[in-house]
């Protein structure tokens, strides 16, 4: 077991990786913050679902596949727990069937990581739930650039005249200036749409857009170089909906499309990302209910690790650069 | 294939049982409802549910799982098509993540069923459609005596501070005095509870209640008595929640108890119900994403099957009756 | 391991019981039959389903289901392998999608063990195949009583307007006097049909029946009773339709019916039938695609050792009769 | 809700996508043929299956997973039902276990689609009913250039003896001449054979072949301009397997092939077809009892959506030529 | 939410049963035992499986499966946490893959529950655990009575030439003397066995034994007497193999007996088992690989609730006790 | 049916493929080795296991996945059963739970392939059983070249203080000689690590490593190169581990690894190896438990088979040299 900052997973060389309670990455589950620096937080709540429901098991099913994560990242060479303490800060509160409610009680229980100066890192739960979160993220950052995967953009203004689904949750967090459109981009989407106006949702709200034909033609290295751009340094909400990926590789979502994205393709593109300051993210959509085999929520978790990563890397220039200055 | 009187399924020994559109046991499916004695209507609503969701793919698992179904039931000697013509009238409309919307709506919907003398069997769902559902009968008939199979009284006050889940669907429609509490009664209640004070909700409510032990040690017959004496020839609402039903039978289901009721036992509990006088049902809290082998749709439309039985033979005998007049 | 007669299973506490090629009990695969009292013999046809089909995958499961046995039936004090070689003697030769030629494949398949009395115990496969088997068994036997567990009585005359599917084989093998109706019963029937003469179908055809809701009823002593006054100390064609079991018991099959019987009632009938002369058996009709836990496999591997038992004990008694003679 | 020509899918911004009947896309379910552009039509036959069986629920399946279908397709700009009316008309009718008489009764179930003018669109099923499909066909239009998209060329003649199995029907077309196999082609084909000689079977019988490996090797626009030349603006017959696929990818099907294609190609080989003059077209072999994720039935349809879009492409076309003329 | 005396589960009332870390009944994870009465245990160990296996993932998926416990049981009307305060202690070390290794870490791991004077209540895990939990709790209690329900007796000597395997810890534990045979029983025992001598091992090694058909025939308050006389007043170990529970209840098991209990009648067992004055339990082999619907884990979460609730009945009484004296 | 050379599979044309005992591809199950060329031979052993355990179960799963190969493979022009007579020995014999009496065991139970001239392709089990495979293999041939695929190097000194587990099999190997690191090469490794040390193990050990981002960007024949001189010519061991692959082609093994590469990548790569000269291979890690819709070892049933083409191949060329000197 290497050397570690703060809070760190219990030790696999001593206790095996399918022993313990199912916190992710067999992190310790606390709800204080004092010494965090990172927090993985759960937010289960699917009431904003338009099709199949059941994303608030996605973060018991997330933590149960990060059980093989190890602390070191080859691809990134980087030792996590030397540069981040990390905790796993268990559930936001959520009221289900009660979609109001919850968007006031998650961006209220989201409030204290960015007030303490900690890094949330989320676990949905239905893409509803960036709403709340961006606006507590905005509460303390102000409005952040967002750089979204998905297959769907999330924008439409609403859905059987309900207004706050998780079809609807960038364009509520726009009408209340939750996010920077001018330096936020969408990346993946893809499917049936309504209409071509549906087409232009992102473009129409200020947002930047690569379809998923567009990121199948012109490949990762160039999609990464329109993401640099367009965030432009600034600082970023980064929202991974897995049905992002291909249903082969994550079949266990609510609004699955087809022609999607590898797990290969996913991790070279999150990879690409470490000169991203990221303040926070989530990862939306596993219902482990249509996930017989788990292979989703492994996915998932093993996303919210290359996430991870990219917030020790930044730490550890950020130190670097501190020791040289 | 027998005589029939109006609408009846397609003829299985010339199109295989397989083949078709879904409806409920290959019925034609038509919104009108001219020449219809029952129809059979979808309630494709899961935002009340507490704890696993997707009760919206229930209608759809039950049609499936009645396409086995065939028209004379042995059991009850009746041979259905000859005294009902039955319908599936598809689903009715509402609004998932709006719980007091979509009380509104499915109320609404229902209404036009009573309206026309359409006896309505409703697959739901989770359990919150029962209110709407009384309300909807009540306006027609007036309070209706409620005999209902669950392992929940479903009668809390609230749940999270909402009073609209499926924990709550009685209590509401007691409040707005949808149904007549004094000839009541509640079957198979069982499980933990919070405290002592559940137990009564029942009996405070002023309904009649037979928990599940006390139904596994009387038996059928004795339980059978108890709700004739009850209900005391007063028109019926049946609601029967498939976690009445042991989880080894019914696996595909919201909130599970163990320690429940065979297939068998459901059966000679619904045929023993030959004299009530039924003026609406509905099977509710099928989750198919829970019910990897099928058997809980299966059996679920196999308890539809019996309820519409008992609906064909008493109007069989009022027939008779007015023959005989 | 005990003293054994002929061939026997592998040694459990040598080779563990998951090790080694599927076999029925980890018999040795032989197709010659000097030496052999009993053979246990493959059906994989199917092409007779009416609904879902698969059985043909059915011999493959109870094989692999069957993998826990050990030689000692405590419940009837019988060292199986004492008294009786048995082999796993493969499959016979079937034609897919091809009734007639797989029902003679099947007849002429079947005549070698009847031929070289060795008593053959068939894994189906859907129950078109008892049709050819009773041929077969007749031919060397005359017409044997049958005794038939299912929930259908597969009387039907065409289905379809085909003569050959698993809904009809009784029929047909009665046309051709293939079983002795006069000392035959079926028991368990149950479930929708398609008008009463479907109910009169076993009596008038000349066979006794016993329904399921009256073995519900009568329960298990009472139907054994029936069975071997019906049967008569004749000798026995056994064939049981998996589907006679719940559900829940035995999800894995074609057409199943609830409201059945569990896995201790079918141990318990099958044991109570110790005196009967037993010429062949057979167990149809499970179909492994829909049997996600394998309880179905393992429940139909049961009865087949239980099946084996009872001839073990009857060759047992034999070999004490001719001991004290 | 778009403008719509005709008959068109239920509006999903006002009935939920999971609610409702469960025909294709949602369209409304009629069997008159008056009014309809192109009809979806089941033919939930199997028997002809030589290995794992069940396609009879591909049409229920697929049609279930139809339901997020959107009438928009953004990769080709086309709003659907502006220029197609459409249907789903039920499935023909098959007579389950028998071969011959289900070729003759699915080739006259499917006259009255060619006969009216009407565009089919078949959801099988196994692949036998091409045969039938494409006799039906050539009655109306002469025998179509066939562009068949598959692992195995199902050009054997015969299997176990039998003519009519899934794996022979293009040859017992050709035999009748119900395609012009000079302007045919066959895309995908690989896995293990008997001999070389299967490898032979498509330019022995004068067919065109591409490989698996080929189309790996050489890529999708290379492929598609081989079956532009082939077909050299012929009226084609479209026939997809889903075994074209990786199993990765559509598990649920009965004679899978490793080494297959990902979602992703299929769409951009479908896209591709725009120029196509397609008179019918069949999507065979989707076996729901063994995709337990749904993602097979889900990649099937979206691929007859990208079918039916480019119906809708040349239905536009053809209408802006005859209003420019 | 009630009055509680110490550690008790988080309110679901304010947050949802289906939110939070999985501990057992969502109870404080804590490895400290002051102020604590009882403490779930978990013990993910399987290398002495001799069929499938995986019960490693036991005590995840029991902790799952008990979410929906609430904590008052009616049928004991004992509100549990008025009573007991109780924590869920995470799980033991294991050495996966070493047998003897692992015995040892075991018992280390269990002592200081014992000598701590908190109860334990153990998740299997395969059977093995319960040789150094005897062991552990012997060193503290002396030999104690051992109430076993289980289909095998756990007696063997050995397997396969090892000594430790899941089939033969009891044999060990008597040669050191960790339990008192004397009063010891073994109740449900049933499935086929190498050898009458199978049958009789508990009696040689001085259990008293009551088999599956006994219980099955003399039902369970003759059980129940049988099983007060035999303890007769003694301090108990109680162990609950899963596998004692029929296959249609609980299938997630290593080494499935059909004709087993349903999940009623172990309710009913358990519940009748008020007065035994239990020192310590486990709950073992369950396999959640094997358990698609989850019921095996739902069962053994409720199994293991029963227990508790026995235990805080002796405690209230205790108290009720003391205070009247 | 082709000629064939000795052992070959039972003939399609005649038996279904889905008939028969599940030996690998229908093979004879022969335990003597006379006139055998090649082996196939299970090991069903999963003690190693570090996670997931189910490995037992996989020789079975494998054999039942190669029903469908057919005896020529057109991606390498080669009728196998020409060239090679080839038999199912069966499985080795194992000692669940206990590590070193199995390793033992299997190096004792492989030596005869060996010493026979035989070659043996291995099924596993966990990847532990590659050390006394390889051990067995040195014995007659010298250390072999052993080319690795891979997501983990499999190197690690111990695991939870122990150090015959599935992370270790190749250091232990090492430490014997019982394989040549100088000629040996790993490709594959990818995946959170414990640390850079981690990274390491190949290089320090003195083997070639070729990590899975690097295969993805250099791509196929790069790596094929590398391969190809790193053995020069040598005797090789060819290991695979199924995880190697993507979690969406082989979501059945005990530590999945995201990122990993397609089936028509594993078939490309397996397809290139042509010219070596391997005298022993294994395919291991595959654990049916977690594999639902069976595409694990169906994959791993293809791998097998172009592993025996291979050898096919290879024999070919020899009898053509021969001939021509």
């Amino acid at each position: 077991m290497p050397r570690t900052k703060g809070y760190a997973p219990a030790d696999a060389m001593v206790s095996p990786r399918f022993s313990g309670i199912r916190t992710f990455m067999r992190l310790p589950h606390r709800e204080e913050l004092d010494g965090v620096d990172l927090a993985i937080v759960g937010v289960p709540f699917d009431t904003g679902a338009t099709y199949r429901v059941g994303a608030r098991f996605g973060p018991e099913a997330i933590r149960s596949g990060s059980a093989l994560l190890r602390p070191y990242n080859p691809a990134q060479d980087i030792q996590i727990f030397e540069h981040l303490s990390i905790v796993d800060a268990g559930d936001l509160r959520v009221v289900p069937g009660y979609l109001p409610e919850s968007v006031e009680s998650i961006a209220a229980g989201a409030a204290r990581f960015f007030e303490s100066s900690v890094i949330p890192v989320f676990l949905g739960g239905d893409h509803t739930i960036s709403w709340p979160l961006l606006r507590a993220a905005a509460a303390t950052h102000g409005p952040l650039a967002l750089v979204h995967f998905d297959s769907h953009s999330d924008l439409w203004d609403s859905y059987f005249g309900g207004k706050d689904t998780h079809g609807t949750p960038f364009r509520r967090a726009l009408e209340e200036g939750a996010f920077d459109a001018a330096h936020s981009i969408q990346v993946g989407l893809r499917g049936p749409l309504y209409g071509p106006e549906d087409l232009a949702l992102s473009r129409d709200q200020g947002l930047e857009m690569i379809t998923g034909p567009e990121l199948h033609e012109r490949g990762v290295p160039w999609t990464l170089e329109r993401i640099r751009e367009r965030v432009a340094g600034r600082r970023v909400y980064l929202s991974f909906d897995i049905d992002f990926v291909d249903p082969a590789y994550a079949p266990g979502t609510g609004t699955p499309e087809v022609g999607g994205f590898t797990g290969a393709q996913c991790l070279q593109l999150l990879r690409g990302l470490a000169d991203l300051d990221i303040a926070a993210c989530d990862l939306v959509e596993v219902l482990p209910a249509y996930d017989p085999a788990g292979i989703t929520a492994l996915l998932a978790a093993n996303l919210v690790y290359e996430l991870v990563s990219l917030l020790a890397m930044r730490r550890k220039d950020d130190a670097a650069r501190s020791a040289r200055a």
